[in-house]
C-alpha cells in the first residue's frame, strides 16, 4: 500500500467511525426488556466504568470475562431441571432394552409417570437416571439425540419448546456485554454436551465457551474410524465449589462479572468478586409466580438462601424478576 | 441513524474495504521464514480453500479451529521438556525444606546435578518430580512462580530464555491462521497452568484457548478470601488418546487443522482429519542437528515413529525443519 492509500484508508475509516459512533449514541436502550431501576442501572454503570478508556477502572477487552449459570439464570428450571426431563424421556425410549427397569427404582416410578416418587431418592436417584441414559454412545451420536429431543419435546406446563423458555432480558444482557467486548461463558451444573448443541444458536455462545458437568469419554477406533465413546463414569460435577475450579480449569482467568440464581452459584460469585479492580455479581431472584415461578430459600431445585444473605451484605445486584423484567420469555413480545 | 447516514456509512466502509483489500493483495509473504516448497504450499492452499466464500470447501469462521501441540511443535523440547527443567530448579529451591530428599531418588540425583540418573525411573520419576514441586500453593502463587522462573532461567545449551526458543516459522503460521479468522488453541501434554502465564504474550493465544495436563485444585476460603489450592493429585494427562478427549471436553468442536511433532499427537491428528470436509494435519519433523536438534523414531522425548508412517500413508504435511525453515528462532533474524 502506498502512503497515499494508507492515508486515504485511515481517513475513510475515521469518517465511518464517526458515523457509527453517532449510530451508537442514537441507539435505543440496550436492555429494552428491563424496567428502569436499581438492577438495570447497576449493570449499565458497571459496563460504562470498565469500558471507559483512561479511567482507573478500565479493563482491557481480553480480560472482560463474564460467566453465566444456565438453569434458572438463562432459562427456566421448573418443575425440575430440563436436562432431567430429557433423561426421563430417554428412560422411556430405552425401557424396551431394559426389562429389569420395570421393578427397579427410580426407573419403575418413572415408567409409571410418577416423577416425584422417582426423585424421592434425591441426588443419588438423579445421578442414576443420568448415568442410565447419557453414556454408551459416541459423542456424535449423543449430540444428535439431544438435538432431536429439543426439536420435538415440549415443556409440561407451558407446552413450549425448551429453547423458547430462555429469559429475554438475559439475552439482551448477553448481547449488551458482547457489544462491549465482553467474552460470555456459560458455567453450568448441567451437562456440557447437553448444552453445546444449542447454546450457540440460542445464546450466541460458542461451544468452546461452555463449561459444565461431564462424564468421561474414551478415544477409540471403530472400524478404523476414530470416535469418542461416552463412559458411565462422572468426570466432574460443576456446581458450588466446583464452579471456581472449572472456571480456572477451562478459562484460566478470573471473570470480572458473574451471574447466577442459586446457592450453587455462590462460590462463583465469591471467586469473581474477590479479584482486584471492578467486579460485578448478580443474582436472578425468582419472584414471579404468575409469569414464571417464585421460589428461593426452600426450593429443592435452585435454592437461593445463603446467596441471598451474602448478596445483601456485599451489595451484589439482585434482580427481582417480577419488578425488574417487563417480559420473561421472548415469545411474550410477539 | 437516518437513511442518508446509513448509506454514507456503507459507502465509506465499502471504499475502506477496497483499500484494505488492495493492501492484502499487495501484502508480502505471510510465511516469510518458510522456504518455498511442498510444506508451505500445502498450508497456503488449505487456507485459501477453506476461506473462499461460495466454494464447496468453504468453512465458516466459527468452525475454523486449529490446535497446536506445544513441546517440539511451537518451542523446543531438548534436552528434556522445559517444564521438567522448571521442576528440577524447583527441587533445588525447595530442597532445604525437604532434608529427606538427600537420600531419596529421584531427588538425590537431581540435587547432585545428575539429571540422567534422576530420570532413569522414566515417566514415574518425572511424575514424582512434578508432584513434589507443582502442588501445595494457590493458583495465584503458582502463576507467580512460573513467571519469575521464566524471567530469569536460561536454557542449558543456548543460554537463552526459554520463551525465546519458540519457532519463528510457527509464530508466522499462528498469525497467518488468525488473520484468516482461525481460532488457535494450544493442546499440550504440558501443564495447563505452566503454559497460561506466558502463551498469550509469546504466541498470541489467550489462556482460555490453552488445553493441557492438569492437577486437581480445591476451592477454599483462607482468612475469608477465596483461593484455589493446587493438590498433589493428577487430574488429567493430556497426551496421546487424551488429546482428542480434552479437545472435545474443552473446545467442543473438532479442529479442522492440527499441528504436532510426535506420536503423542497422532490421535489428535487422526481425530482432526476424520471429520467431514477439508482437513489439515501437519507434523514438524526435527531434522536440524545444527540449528536445533535432529531426532525422531528413537528419541525418548518427542518420539515420532508411528506418526511418520501414518503421515506418509495419509498424505499429511511433514515439515523438514532443515529444508523448510529459513530460521528456527526469532533471535536468529536479528
Amino acid at each position: 500500500m502506498t502512503n497515499t492509500q494508507v492515508l486515504l484508508t485511515k481517513l475513510f475509516f475515521g469518517i465511518a467511525l464517526i458515523f457509527s459512533g453517532l449510530a451508537i449514541a442514537q441507539a435505543s436502550d440496550p436492555l429494552p426488556s428491563w424496567h428502569d431501576g436499581k438492577a438495570k442501572q447497576s449493570i449499565i454503570e458497571f459496563v460504562a466504568k470498565v469500558t471507559q478508556q483512561g479511567s482507573d477502572d478500565f479493563v482491557p477487552p481480553e480480560q472482560r470475562v463474564a460467566t453465566f449459570d444456565n438453569d434458572g439464570t438463562l432459562w427456566s428450571e421448573k418443575p425440575v431441571y430440563f436436562q432431567l426431563l430429557f433423561a426421563i424421556d430417554r428412560v422411556k425410549t430405552l425401557a424396551p432394552q431394559h426389562p429389569d427397569w420395570k421393578d427397579k427404582e427410580p426407573f419403575a416410578s418413572l415408567l409409571k409417570g410418577d416423577i416425584k416418587a422417582a426423585l424421592a431418592g434425591g441426588e443419588h436417584a438423579m445421578l442414576e437416571i443420568v448415568m442410565a441414559t447419557h453414556p454408551g454412545m459416541t459423542t456424535v451420536e449423543f449430540e444428535k439425540i439431544v438435538k432431536d429431543w429439543l426439536a420435538t419435546a415440549k415443556h409440561p406446563v407451558t407446552k413450549r419448546p425448551y429453547t423458547e423458555m430462555v429469559y429475554q432480558p438475559m439475552l439482551e444482557l448477553l448481547a449488551y456485554l458482547r457489544a462491549n467486548a465482553f467474552k460470555t461463558f456459560v458455567v453450568s451444573g448441567g451437562g456440557i454436551e447437553f448444552m453445546r448443541p444449542w447454546v450457540e444458536k440460542v445464546y450466541g455462545i460458542p461451544p468452546e465457551q461452555v463449561v459444565g458437568s461431564s462424564i468421561k469419554t474414551r478415544y477409540e477406533l471403530q472400524d478404523g474410524k476414530p470416535v469418542l465413546v461416552r463412559l458411565p463414569e462422572l468426570d466432574f460435577f460443576n456446581d458450588k465449589e466446583g464452579k471456581p475450579v472449572a472456571i480456572n480449569q477451562y478459562i484460566g482467568r478470573r471473570p470480572i462479572a458473574a451471574f447466577g440464581n442459586s446457592d450453587g452459584d455462590l462460590p462463583m460469585l465469591q471467586w469473581t468478586t474477590a479479584g482486584q479492580g471492578p467486579r460485578f455479581a448478580l443474582y436472578v431472584h425468582h419472584t414471579d409466580a404468575k409469569r414464571e415461578w417464585a421460589y428461593d430459600r426452600k426450593s429443592s431445585v435452585g435454592r437461593l438462601d445463603k446467596g441471598l444473605d451474602e448478596a445483601k451484605v456485599k451489595g451484589w445486584t439482585v434482580v427481582d424478576m417480577k419488578q425488574d423484567w417487563m417480559v420473561i420469555y421472548p415469545f411474550e413480545k410477539r
